[in-house]
């Protein structure tokens, strides 16, 4: 498995075997930080770092980040979760609890234009993507040799969307096989169908080429152009049915100006197309991001 | 007249009387720099800044701002009007010839909300803004104290959707009789009729609170914050008859996340509709804007 | 006394009555959180807030900033108090307990340079500076109008090298009479005393007019001209014995170009300062900021 | 040659054969502009875009770019050429004439951190960089990999302290044969001697990780961590004998917090050394930037 080659990665599981994440989600009440907190000293366990939101105390929801550390942790992965089933019905939370010693899998999606493709190869292989890029699909060759450099595997499925249902088919199955926690769309291009999406709630982060709301759908640099916008964005968001709708995760500009034309921005863009999708899923897999009501919490 | 007891415009009156700024479009074709530059140097004249912009070469249009010195140009100022006149019919040109010691004149229409009208005001003392405010006309007496406190008259003028037109054949008193050329709406909040917009063309700044196109009309940022946007934007541009369609001069985002309501949106929003429109009205003022085809050339 | 003029500030009085904030700091050791909120669940809080970081889990320091809500604290302020002393005591903590119905009292000390504190008044009275800003100092009259316009004393106390342990003398006396917590030096541009600087540990707030520690000391600007930079920065920072040495609070920069001289430096590094300036404090004041080793924490 | 082989530049090299830059810089007088568009235009030339600044007319220096196109340009290079000769003699200038056909020669200095090679030869690859990058020079084996794959030439000397002449000596011999215009030091981390400086004047573009002059010299991430600064910046600058104290081309900052160290600010920085080295390397290649007294023009 290529992750297992990538130096940083290795050092950062021997680094982090001790230590676990956990986040909660559940309606404010009193006392739920003091259960928890309570619960990970009985585990002989240290808060590393924690982040609370509460988006109206006593009424509204409660959200929590947590990252703790304990001594020969690896060993009782199993005996902490259950505990912790208690404290999660006892206050109906939601609750993800990730040891750092379980990678999470990525799966890229990738089409012609790889500069978002190659930003996250970088990045993982720079040590700040802490993931095993388990593989790569794309309807394009172009990415295959660098892809391929890194040791990950490429598969090549050209679709359009007279095809879509087989394709999907033949991505589920990759998918399944190499067992994907995470799939992010590096300007794949090409729309999911609806089963493919509700397969994968909160599990598929999309870049689009545009500061959303503004320019939703086909073109936008093309539209930005011609609206003569001062600033040019891009945003990464949870795909959901509705296209372009989903929560945001993170957005960014860049200044473009009159002498700028439509290839210029189509340029410009790349450059922060590349650096949000990167941050959104860097945030998504060391999962400091809650989605709520179509909206993002980000720790 | 205020500005007249304001320093710094006092002081740059004095270091600029001998300066002069052209601003020009035409469909492009050879020699018209040489034309214009040549002009110069036969009037005596040093260039001291220029710009050029050419949408197309050779079959676009052609866009210059050109700075120019002088010794003793205040007296011949209609004697080099008279003689650019020529090259301006030769070439079929639109030009605007400036000269600096002729201030322009500015009414400020505010309404409740203060920030952008007193951030106008504030740069104006410090000699960034470099024009005589003439008058501010407000539907809210709000602004009065700040205003008068600079020696500005200050005009309150209740207006409302059915009383538009009594209105503005008032305010249209005000600003002929002020000579007004700049028109700069500081959050007025008041929809202007076609009438008083086509008789203003490319003279009427407007502020809008978020980044458009996103956004367009009515409480933009109750809207981002439903669509949990994580960034807020602010956009000025040329009052046109389609709302928030006019052409776009200036536009800047400020960061927002998780936390912030829409109060909180409103606070930060206000941040950056204040310097988005001081720097919109200080380029136009500097006739560094020129409008193309419901776009803006920046020099 | 002024504050309690402004609306805004009345309006959160109110809402915020049964709030508190609790800032910590001591060795990291397992049990801190499980104890602070145990206590606040015993005590009927329920947890707004919560952000923690720790340098070094269990051998380095524990930091936490936590904002808590409880019916009828008002009445049992003395109460929490006292019956938090010995958890303090149990971990070594420093610690500081703040019910928002205290309002902090702040000095401003101000020059000739009035665009920081005219920044700060416009900030408080907005509602984003939940202040008492008790009244201005100054050694020069040029604020005096503004200052007084908000109902706030403004002291004229003229001031230099010579005559510093004096004018420090009556700074005191009135920094002693109006019971002040924070003291902002809004562009102040005198130098403040070892005694003066000692009787107040992180309690004075500066702001610098460079990217420190670029430009260090007098004439940033000129210096930044001189070595042609492309960003001019400014730099809020606690003041420490050395000159623009102590803990930096926040800093931002703004791009200049080639055409900017000394004093367009001056005019953009304004707009930069009363910003960096206005957070700074407005952090400072929200308890969001722990000084530790000649930096800061800001949450 | 390896530029020959990329599809952009070839298009680039085709698009524009009948272009060509002019950069001048003389004492201001008047009649320069009318002269050289004089000249321009009785050689049948267009001008496309043209930025003028002069430091303090009439008696400072003036500095233009002007790029201008006629048709049959290349067979009349030498002509233009040699005519233009006579206007740089009577207004004592220099300058510069670029024919857009002759791509300059690029050669880059690398060593282990490759994050800027890479981003200069994407770049370059997908058509941002006009330039024909002729070889890659190393003291490391790191970088052979991604530039052989771009089929650019890439060369291992070692290198350290003790052997910089004769490595010098080697680097100057590749420098001559590939007939190289400019040298790009991206992270390159080793002192040239100031012979080899002097050999190329205003030709060498390096990247220092910090906001220059805060930080200049060794281990600038280090004593950033140790200062608290919440920003880190990147410089990119020409050579000259005093080390980091060149003319200054470009520069930028990211935001950090009290939760990075040192290993986090190294990996925040990256992401900007990458960005400004390339813009400046960019505006170098395209004659945009003109050096005036340890400071830069940049058009």
């Amino acid at each position: 498995m290529s992750s297992y080659n990538n130096e940083q990665i290795q050092q950062y599981l021997t680094n982090n075997q001790n230590k676990a994440r956990l986040l909660v989600s559940c309606s404010d009440q009193p006392g739920i930080v003091s259960a928890i907190s309570t619960f990970l000293f009985e585990q002989g366990a240290n808060i590393v770092e924690s982040s609370q939101y509460t988006t109206d105390p006593s009424e509204g929801t409660f959200f929590l980040r947590i990252v703790f550390e304990s001594p020969g942790m690896k060993e009782k992965e199993e005996e902490i979760r259950e505990a912790f089933n208690d404290i999660g019905e006892q206050f109906s939370m939601k609750w993800k609890l990730t040891f750092l010693s379980n990678l999470k899998k990525t799966a890229i999606f990738a089409s012609k234009e790889v500069h978002c493709l190659r930003e996250l190869l970088y990045q993982w292989e720079s040590g700040d993507l802490m993931t095993d890029i388990a593989l790569v699909i794309s309807n394009h060759e172009t990415g295959r040799e660098i892809v391929e450099s890194f040791g990950i595997p490429f598969y090549y499925i050209p679709a359009n969307k007279d095809i879509r249902k087989e394709v999907e088919a033949e991505q589920l199955k990759l998918l399944e096989e190499y067992e994907v926690d995470v799939i992010v769309l590096a300007r794949y291009m090409q729309i999911l169908t609806p089963d493919f999406v509700a397969a994968h709630p909160s599990k598929i982060i999309n870049i689009h080429h545009s500061f959303l709301p503004a320019f939703i759908g086909a073109s936008p640099h093309k539209r930005a152009y011609e609206r003569g916008v001062k600033l040019i964005g891009a945003t990464s968001h949870y795909v959901t049915d509705d296209l372009d709708e989903g929560p945001i995760i993170e957005q960014d500009v860049i200044r473009v100006d009159h002498r700028n034309g439509v290839r210029d921005l189509k340029k410009k863009g790349r450059l922060i197309e590349r650096s949000v999708l990167t941050r959104a899923v860097k945030w998504d897999i060391e999962d400091r991001v809650i989605v709520h009501e179509n909206k993002t919490i980000v720790f």
